[in-house]
């Protein structure tokens, strides 16, 4: 029973946030306690902001060498994903567009200097689509059918859902592989659409993981699954919990040497003005993320 | 006693984080329900990181009118507010160390491209000093001390405690204002600090605040007592809360027709997939600053 | 006679490319030698790249207190001024487009992650126009006819000619003057523009300029002055020279300190194998400023 | 004998400036005149500064898949090579130190935010070792003897002079191939540094060139073919020239389209106001790469 807890505790890999488990909870149905993972604050930053920062650059350009320069590209749902690739090709040189759903998310998008859109206001002048949603069906046949020739499909949201790939398995479209993970569709009139991974995770199809990511996550996992499986009974109950706080902290101060970094200590009167222990937790837990 | 708690909604500008509400809650001695609107996540962004973004350029120019291009500087903690400083210095062609108590924001730190350091390390050969960290006694006469002449010295976290002003306050130091904000503080060997505001708030002191971001906080403010106002009876006990997502995410729409920003609205069978309501709210609490 | 050589050789502060000193010149009226100080590498880069980066923001804020995130901005010319204003307003999250008539510079722009525009593409919807082309006429009533109410309108470039003033000195446009340097035009439905120091000079008028800059300046200056003086007879004749590349090396190492920056020296086998003097100059005059 | 001129106008890919032109030239040598691509702003732009700025992240992802975020990297030479490599690393998180002999291009490090040393004072400390220089013997054995475990060591500069690869072909250390293009050179305590393409050019021999940037130079360097071919008897001498501003202009505005850019023309009375041809050039000669 209890080493069912502890199975839950492993998200799958590029799990994104685990909604269903908290369905399961919801519905009463989830018989062990399960801890979520995926949205402790290093897993968030380091698998999602950071590493997709890189992956997408390198994603793209193993599959297509494209010149970032200078490209105009939309990036749809500006989640941590989002923000990671949209930070990475503005600094290459892209014009980057933003759509999202959620209008704290999209008001960030406007202060970091993204215009906010809706995809088909720029869909026929894009040269590069990027799907960071976890929604399905955001980039749907009627927009495929108006991009100009020769742009760029990838996904590096979750699962094959976001490109309606199905909608081009139709007769008047040609597939053309032209090499590993790339495909040419072809419309009558001779224009072209680059799909990349036939729509499942660019960063997981065309890049590689860097094994300091790798790290990060694995640990995380593994603590978790430590606490559940040491917790004293009745700490933990048939319900979704996220990483205490303090194991967060631990996980991060674990890959701090690699940076040569050095953490300032609290002095014993500090700690006590902040009503810290000096060994933290360094934040309330419902901080966790703002600090994020 | 409704009232009370209304009054307790509103947190004084720039107040950080209420530690203390915590702490008055956990003794039991809150007499009234109370919101927490200094971690919303619209308040943290704009008031915090977007604001300090710019106004730190802003106070330093207005006080002292140095170039950034080239600049040695230090930021002790980082928060959003040290982020907010940060990213804008360097940006602007400073090269940036930073200080960190909290391994999490450290290793973003990290990540983010800043040489995370002690203090002392660093003390001999910054240009510029800026705490960000709601500590007390951060810059102590120690490291003035050792600061070379003419390094700029100034507070953007909170109070009047990070920098240890009461220690430059002895009879072999010389205080000299040069203009309205700014001392001069001179040691025997003639050595000067420049520091600004008598380390009180820089960004209140010596720049302004842009409406824009007075209008989110007060409306974040103003929703919040009016939840606390309308409430039905037992909704929030003797407590604090955190400003329910949908009012922030409410915040935040309001805001958006100021950039001419679009937002996607989910169809009803992405609404489904989600498992959302089409109006929002489209963040779960618990992830409410991960996608922050 | 010397004399006069020595004065022409004093560029006026923000002089610009001295054009009028080449047609002179080019007309056989030039009666002394002339050093066009302005083209020095270290001039361009300091006085204007990197000085403006700084001003267009500190000039913004002195003047409006406007919050750059966000904001739509068209920089008209990206010659050094404008590749300063832009990068900055970009850094600091505005959303930013171009125009420009030299195509080499549009091309810099495109990669540099600009939309290059025409100014009637854009002029309805952004928040603030900058001027940088060094023309004449490049804001005209027409446009400013088009902006929307609190536009606010500068120029960066040279003299006040960019912005076409006059044309808003008709009856039926009201001036306010709200602060010092900061007009509002209102028109007839009540539409406001916001025109700082009435198009003359935004980073003279309103902002100030580091000591750093002045100190490259003027060196530059006054090493042009002793090396037309001491220059024995014949060398310099009635035209016009830039800065031998050594001086202008020389201008740039008395500046190194400053930054605490250590210079890499040649050993000799290296020299050899580049042809160069240990002690420069390091790059031949041609390439002068393809290293710029 | 034209058509000998015809064959020095076509430079070898990435040859570097042409100093080996100048220096025959020079000793009257030689025997046909010559166009010097090589120093042609947009040659200069795009296939130095806008290429290098991709492919050297593009380079050390294919080979070693290193996450970027806070690594300590140094750039050797800040010319556009370097300028691409350290803007890139720093776009990414890396925290990128710059050595430099010519103190203009050092003082420009240091206004980009760069921190200027000498190699030996961060060869301990650092990741990755990214040689930019055009010279011989930068990276040396002594310098790799103190590298520390798993430095990653390639150059983007020219040749395989850079890093003196024959010190490290010595019986006390081991190299090991990896897979293509990688080597692991160990040293007797186990110490490995990752040397790429041993120490040839890394973006040639790990990465791909964009076509963008290809048909800039190949249309630079035909255009320099067909001007020396045509040119009337006379117009070039059996000496070194460089491409007329107006074919660099030219080659430019051919590539507009590409990113949808629109020109602003100038107007007659503008025109006129300028001293300029409304078809260009649009600067005088000797300012060609000042706003480069």
């Amino acid at each position: 029973m209890i080493s069912g807890g502890v199975s839950i505790a492993v998200l799958t890999w590029k799990g994104g946030s685990p909604t269903w488990l908290y369905q399961l909870s919801k519905a009463g149905k989830l018989c062990v306690p399960a801890m979520n993972v995926n949205d402790s604050v290093t897993k968030q930053k380091f698998d999602n902001l950071y590493c997709c920062r890189e992956s997408i650059l390198d994603g793209l350009k193993r599959t297509t060498d494209v010149m970032f320069g200078g490209k105009q590209v939309v990036v749809c749902g500006y989640g941590e994903v989002g923000k990671g690739c949209s930070a990475a090709l503005k600094a290459m040189g892209s014009i980057v567009y933003v759509t999202e759903i959620d209008p704290i998310c999209a008001l960030q998008a406007c202060m970091d200097g993204f215009r906010l859109v809706k995809l088909n206001e720029v869909i026929r002048q894009v040269d590069i689509v990027i799907t960071c949603t976890g929604n399905k069906n955001v980039v749907v046949r009627e927009y495929m059918d108006r991009m100009k020739n020769g742009c760029i499909v990838c996904n590096m949201g979750h699962s094959n859902t976001e490109i309606d790939v199905a909608s081009l398995r139709t007769p008047e479209l040609t597939w053309e592989r032209v090499r590993s993970q790339v495909d040419h569709v072809i419309w009558p009139d001779g224009k072209r659409i680059v799909l990349l991974a036939e729509g499942r995770l660019l960063n997981l199809s065309c890049s590689t993981v860097p094994t300091f990511v790798l790290s990060i996550t694995a640990t995380t996992q593994a603590l978790a699954l430590i606490e559940l499986y040491n917790a004293p009974e009745g700490r933990y109950k048939q319900d979704v919990y996220l990483l205490p706080k303090k194991m967060d902290e631990y996980v991060a101060s674990l890959h701090l040497p690699t940076f040569d970094a050095h953490l300032t200590e609290l002095s014993d009167e500090q700690a006590k003005y902040l009503g810290l222990n000096k060994n933290g937790p360094f934040k309330p837990n419902y901080y966790r993320s703002a600090s994020a």
